[in-house]
This record gives structure tokens, C-alpha cells and sequence, in this order.
């Protein structure tokens, strides 16, 4: 492409290989049945098989029949406002917060992508391994410099290591439940990264897409619910409710100079989200009967999944992997089974390719930052249990010798 | 604000002066209702008193029972993608486009807000008066360094003016019909603006988003329909089929590296527009029968409030006033009622004040740029026939010694 010509910003952004990958399997996944008689088996996506709830379905019919169709109010709807309040007070434990204290956004996407535009041209951080949008979308595009600071094998926290970090960027982005691990970060944990971050005069952006998908009674800890300043939250409904293709999500925070800027940047770049919508997502979060059914059914599943997949993965010697309490994704190491002397783009795609010559589709480490080359993410969010059963014994075939 | 920890660009943009004159209406209109039994008449307004025709209303409907609900596809759906490359033949008479040339966004406005960005940091032109939004978001957010091409008082091209500007820049902004003088450039002049762009390697970005709504058989020109490779078209449905709060948009070019570029930029932003909505807008454009009617509907009101309001302040000596050809707005001169000697912020809202004071809200002209301060827009877009008689009646005692 002859880029030149253009916003170095813009033509630094690199498609996520995720979309690549989805690509690959597309192609791969015909020629693979039609030689086997098999089906090709899905790790690789972030979507969801559950459909959006029936109750936000009909809200949306109700608010486009009520005729819910003019401009959006800047920054969101009264009604959508006061139904996150209560959630942010009730679910996350958030006290003080007012309507001027929200934006409503495009998905969690854009309250993640608004935020980082704040810091364009500076320094700022996050853990690894981290999400790849972050990495190949939010960072080149604001002309973020991204220090990743990685977790330790089995995904803990070095305090020291962030700190030395903390003491030379302008934020750090938070993930939990996280992408792609599954780690749930303890209130301990959270609160003492928080207590670094304010320190340090570090603003805290808390990615929070997956805090209502939770295994074994783990808790979802909001940096917000600490009484401080320096922190962003971003959420959206794409995952507790099955909402993806809704594109709903808002910003919190306390700083009510970053709550305009927000608006500002949101309104410049869509005129504000889509009215009729947002009506929708009021319903979403207002109706509590509902949401428990859904979600319940929803979670249930996913744990159902997490099992089979995890206690399969945990029997195949060489795979090393950390139980999932939260999101829907594992992310296991396989350095035992990648032979020594290869280069890091080899040794990047090594196990990869295997999976993907025998019809498993997963995301290589390496989508993730400079730190887990040897592991893979496993998502069950579109992947039934059969599936999985199925993808485990071609696993032990293929990489077992 | 302390906005010195933020990025300079999202700290440089301004809520534009339509939203805060709005407020000021608001406030000032229950005032003046309790002291004079009158109605605040709202000149100041781009919203739309139409409602979205129903056939698109229940196409939405149809889209989210369907399960329309998932992630959606990056750039844009194909059926709706098809469903524009056939209006875009059909209407704007463009030749020889595929899907690999269309973005899907959030309304024209994203569409304009990413092509701005694409030349960030660079300069840029377009003729002034000049629709607000470029003036106080896009141009700010994408730091471009904009230069204003004053039309004549009769709002006529300077080819000679434009051609020094053109030799200069990098992309040239036109949007006909034109917001806010009702402008709809013909022909001839297109096919010279569009001509002179190629010569001296300006990328021309054509904002058509008034491209529906047309008078006394005017006809709209899309740059696109030439041959050429240095144009970008930018739509939305939002005037077209009063969808303002629907925020469905696309963008049409030949230039591939271009739709790749917008294509990461509304990934990065927003993760892509809205899944159901798209199949709505698909139905939108290919129901022809539906559409015909609910736009001859609404344009045979336009021009009826255009009939009234434009004859009104013909009559009223002192005001000067082009005939629009299309969009909602008229854009009058005051200057001979203007006194002499006042400073330049005094001019801006000499009239604006006084038609303020008596229950008349317009914008005022400055705006829309540096050239046009002793005008005002008046929009027609949500003001009954009526109460349009009632403005020019309450202007003719209050202008009129």
C-alpha cells in the first residue's frame, strides 16, 4: 500500500491477526473436511453463540416503535445514565458517582480507544500478555510508546517490576477478568496497583469488558470503587449480554476534564451513539430478573466448557495451564514441545501451524505482546462442549508423540 | 478546564455553538413564554421533525428478531455494501465502484471525521461559509491546518482564488448542497472544482449529505461520478430518510489504500458499526417504491417552509437572501441593519441578539468561518409552516424602524 501519503498514525495501525487468522481458517477449514471428514474446530474467535437476550431485543423494537430516533444527547441519554449508576453502585461498588461522571460509547472499544487518544504522543503501560487490540489498534493509532510489563509464568504480578514501569509512563491499562488468560486480578492485587498508579501520578485505564463472566465464585474487584481520581473505567455490554454486534459501552471516571474530552472526541467522531440503542441497554441494565436468567444460563455454559477444556489440556504432558476464573479464554504454554534451536518467528508459529494442519484454530502468543511466544489462546466462547471434547483427543493424537 | 495533561488536539476542540445556543434556548424560552404568552420559534436547529419511515423502522425490527446481533463484518456489511454501490450507480450516476471501495460508518460524519484525519497534521481547504462541525471538530481533532475559500456574497466560485488555495493543499472539503447556504453547486462548477483538484494533486472530499433534499428540479452532482481517482464521497442516511439518530454513513472511494485506512480507523474507533442497523439501511436504499414516497413527502414540506421563509425575508428591506436549492437552511446577510462602528464580536450577534430577545433563534454566522459574520442561518428543517410565518411577521417589527 502506498501509505505515505498519509497519517502515519492511521497506516500504523495493523489489521488484528485475529481477523487474518478467522481468514486462514475460512480457506484451511473447506480443504480440511473435504480431506478428512472432519470438522474444523474454533478457538480462535472473541464472538459469541448466544444470542442477545429476548428482553433487549424487545426494548430495541419498543424504543424504535416509540419513534426513539433523533440525534443522541452528548455524552448519552439521561435514562441510559442513571440505569449505569445504579449498576456501577450496586454491581462494582462505585459510591459518588454522578451523570457527569459518564460517557456513553461506542462498545467498550471506543471508551478504550477515546482514552488513549488522551495520552497520544506519550508513554504508558500494561501488563503482559495483552490484549491485541490494544497492541495493534489503540497504541499505533494514539502514538501511544507501550511498555509492557510481563506477568510472571503462571500469570502473578512482579509489584517491583511495576513500579520501576509505573515511575515512567502516563498510564497503565488494566485488564480483569483478563484477555487472554482468564486471570481474575484479587481486590489486593487491584487495590495495590491502584495505590501504585496514584503514586506515581499514573492514570489508571481499567478495561472491564468480562467483570460479569466469573468462574467458582470468583469476585470482580473495580479500581472506581476506590475513592481516587486517576482512574478510568471502561465497560461495555457486548459480553455480559450478548450484545457484540450492538456496539454499547461507556466510560467512568471521577476526572470530569476527561468525562468532556471524551465527549468531545466521541461526538467528533460519530455525533454520539445511536439513540434508540441506548434505550435498549437501559432495559438491559434495569431489568434485574432477566439479567440473572441470561446471564446465569450464559455463565453456566461457559463453565461447562472451561472444565472439559482445561481438565483436557492439564493431561497432555508438555501443556502448561492456568485454570481460567473468569472471560472465556485459556492461554497454555507449550515451551516442553517446541524444539530448541528454532528462530522466535519459528518458534512463534510452531505449535500453531500444527494445530491449524490438524483443524484446531487458536491465536499464536505472539498477538499478544513480546512476552508468551510459546503459549496459545484458547477461546470457548463459540465452542461447544463436543467440540471441545473432539479438539482434545485430536490434540493428544497430534502433539503427543 | 486543566486540560494541559491531555492531548492537544482533543484538548483543541470545541462543543460547537449550536449545541450551546440550544441551552441558551432552552433557558431563555420559558422566560420569554411566561412574559409574552408567545412561542420561542427555532430557526437554530439541523435536527428533523420527520419520522424514520416506518418500512426502515420495521426492516430494523425484522434485522434484531433475525439475530442480526453478532460482531460485524469490518468495512461493512455485503448486503448493504451491494445496496450502496447500486444507489451510488443509480443515483449519483458513479461508475465502475465494487465493495472494495465502500466503508460502512457511523453517519457522513465519521466518514469525514477519518478522512480529515488521513491528512492529520497537513493543510487542507474549503470554501467558506463552512459547515460548523469541520470548523469545530474535525479540523481541530485532526490537526489540520485549514484554509477558508470565501464564496462570493452570492455564494459564487472565485476559480482564480480557489486555484492559488489549491496549489497549497491537500484536500479540499466541498459539500453540496451546502449546509449553511442552500447552495447546490452545479455541473459545471463541480466538474471545474473536481478538475483543478486532479491538477495539482488535492484530494477532494465531497460531503453529499444533502444530496436528497433538492428544489425546483435542481440537480445534485456527485464528484465521483468523473473519472477520477482523488475523490472521496462521504453519505449519510440521516437527512436522506430521517435517520439522524441512527448514525448510518458510508464512504465511497476509488482510491483502495484509502477505504483500507478508513477501515482501520472505524475498526480502531468503534470496532465496526452497528450489525442490525446495517440490514436496516440496506432496506432503506432498495425499497425504491417506499422511498419515493416518504422523501417526496418530506421535500415537498421543506420547500413549502422554503416558499414562506425565504419570500418573508425577501420582503423585509435591509436583509439579503439567496433562493436555497436544497438542504433546509437560508443563510441572509444583515449588513445594512448592522450600525456602523461596532467592533467585530459586537457585529457577530448584533442580530442575533435582538431576534434572540424577541423568541427567534438562528446561528449566527461566524460559525461557519471568518467571511460571513454579518449573516445568519436559519434552518427550516423542524419549523412548522406556520411558525415560520410567525418569525418573519415578529422580524418585521423588530427589524423594521
Amino acid at each position: 500500500m502506498d501509505n505515505a501519503r498519509f497519517d502515519e498514525a492511521l497506516t500504523a495501525i495493523r489489521m488484528s491477526p485475529i481477523v487474518s487468522i478467522s481468514e486462514q481458517v475460512r480457506k484451511r477449514s473447506l480443504q480440511f473436511t473435504k480431506e478428512t471428514g472432519k470438522q474444523f474446530l474454533l478457538f480462535q474467535r472473541g464472538e459469541i453463540d448466544f444470542p442477545t437476550p429476548r428482553y433487549i431485543i424487545e426494548a430495541a423494537k419498543r424504543a424504535l416503535d416509540g419513534g426513539y430516533t433523533k440525534y443522541p444527547k452528548s455524552g448519552g441519554e439521561d435514562g441510559l445514565k442513571d440505569a449505569i449508576l445504579a449498576k456501577l453502585q450496586s454491581y462494582n461498588r462505585v459510591q459518588g458517582l454522578t451523570r457527569e461522571n459518564i460517557v456513553c460509547t461506542y462498545g467498550g472499544q471506543e471508551a478504550l480507544q477515546l482514552s488513549f487518544r488522551l495520552f497520544a504522543g506519550k508513554r504508558g503501560a500494561g501488563f503482559a500478555p495483552c490484549w491485541s487490540c490494544v497492541l495493534e489498534n489503540f497504541v499505533p493509532y494514539s502514538g501511544v510508546d507501550f511498555v509492557e510489563v510481563p506477568l510472571g509464568k503462571d500469570f502473578s504480578v512482579d509489584f517491583n517490576r511495576l513500579e520501576d514501569v509505573l515511575r515512567e509512563v502516563r498510564f497503565f491499562y488494566l485488564n480483569s477478568p483478563q484477555n487472554p488468560t482468564g486471570k481474575v486480578f484479587t481486590e489486593e492485587e487491584i487495590r495495590t496497583i491502584a495505590g501504585l498508579c496514584s503514586r506515581h501520578g499514573v492514570m489508571l485505564i481499567s478495561d472491564e469488558a468480562y467483570e460479569r463472566i466469573l468462574y467458582d465464585g470468583n469476585k470482580h474487584f473495580s479500581p472506581l470503587s476506590l475513592p481516587m481520581d486517576n482512574i478510568i473505567g471502561a465497560f461495555t455490554f457486548s459480553k455480559t449480554y450478548a450484545m457484540t454486534g450492538w456496539r454499547l459501552g461507556y466510560l467512568a471516571t471521577r476526572d470530569t476534564t476527561i468525562v468532556n474530552l471524551v465527549k468531545l472526541g466521541d461526538y467528533t467522531q460519530t455525533a454520539g451513539v445511536v439513540t434508540f440503542l441506548q434505550h435498549a441497554g437501559r432495559e438491559a441494565l434495569e431489568n434485574r430478573d432477566e439479567e440473572a436468567k441470561a446471564l446465569g444460563q450464559m455463565v453456566q455454559e461457559y463453565q461447562r466448557r472451561r472444565d472439559v477444556l482445561y481438565d483436557g489440556l492439564k493431561e497432555i504432558e508438555g501443556i502448561e495451564v492456568a485454570r481460567p476464573e473468569g472471560a472465556f479464554y485459556l492461554f497454555p504454554n507449550f515451551t516442553p514441545m517446541i524444539p530448541a534451536g528454532m528462530n522466535i518467528p519459528q518458534r512463534n508459529l510452531y505449535i500453531y501451524e500444527k494445530l491449524m494442519a490438524n483443524g484446531i484454530a487458536t491465536v499464536y502468543g505472539s498477538c499478544f505482546g513480546k512476552h508468551f511466544g510459546d503459549n496459545l489462546r484458547f477461546s470457548f466462547s463459540t465452542t461447544p462442549v463436543e467440540a471441545i471434547r473432539d479438539g482434545i483427543a485430536r490434540m493428544r493424537r497430534v502433539l503427543v508423540r
